[in-house]
């Protein structure tokens, strides 16, 4: 919005100009890593794996609820982002581990600030309005 | 992965135990948050918003791209969850103004906890390897 348009509402367009000027850019990076962010199971799945590199069958134990098909979609949808790696170790039988990538474990911090918000607000029941259909 | 892992895995199994305690604990919560903060435009819808109330037209202004029925949908959205307080002013004509509740302006962090990340590992285009489908 131009400042011209504003005639009379000087506080709100002084704090406005700097911040249209950032948040034009529309930012297709943060569209992507919250359509991510959001599937069924990555948060939790992303918690499990910040603990270290686990193997398919432990992630699926740590998870109560999360069926095999998902947990392979769910992999494979951050290996494809380059959030996670598979490791193939040469042993009888084969041991196949999962690790988060460097880019992986940074996103520890979101994940943190995310729950700590979600326990905050909307821990009790009362707190909890219900959300409306997409 | 530490060293110590590749021998016994003896490290995995003793951090897995506090962490499986943790992350067992569904949280309908943060999914909610989730779901929330990933529909289209709200986290630029969001970003406006914390700079200060606004009216409508003034964050139809500011978002490119945005469409009316759209930004009355997500407004909605946020009121119904609380971050959003919708403020009518008896002047004449009747001026309405939407600002962040106590719980929607602690969203800031989050948020840009998310924007940095996505600038910081996305940004390149050829560091945005392409998002499988749901």
């Amino acid at each position: 919005m131009g400042v011209s348009e504003v005639t009379n509402r000087k506080v709100a367009s002084d704090i406005e100009a700097p911040d249209h000027a950032r948040i034009s850019e529309f930012c297709p990076q943060y569209a992507s890593l919250m359509d991510l962010l959001s599937r069924r199971w990555m948060g939790i799945i992303l918690r499990v794996l910040m603990s270290g590199p686990h193997r398919f069958s432990e992630i699926l134990a740590a998870v109560p609820g999360l069926s095999d098909p998902l947990l392979t979609q769910r992999l494979r949808e951050m290996e494809s982002r380059e959030l996670l790696e598979r490791r193939v170790f040469p042993t009888s039988p084969v041991r196949v581990e999962y690790e988060l990538t460097e880019a992986g474990r940074d996103l520890e911090r979101a994940v943190r600030v995310l729950s700590e918000w979600a326990e905050k607000w909307w821990s009790k029941p009362a707190d909890q309005p219900a959300l409306s259909h997409k």
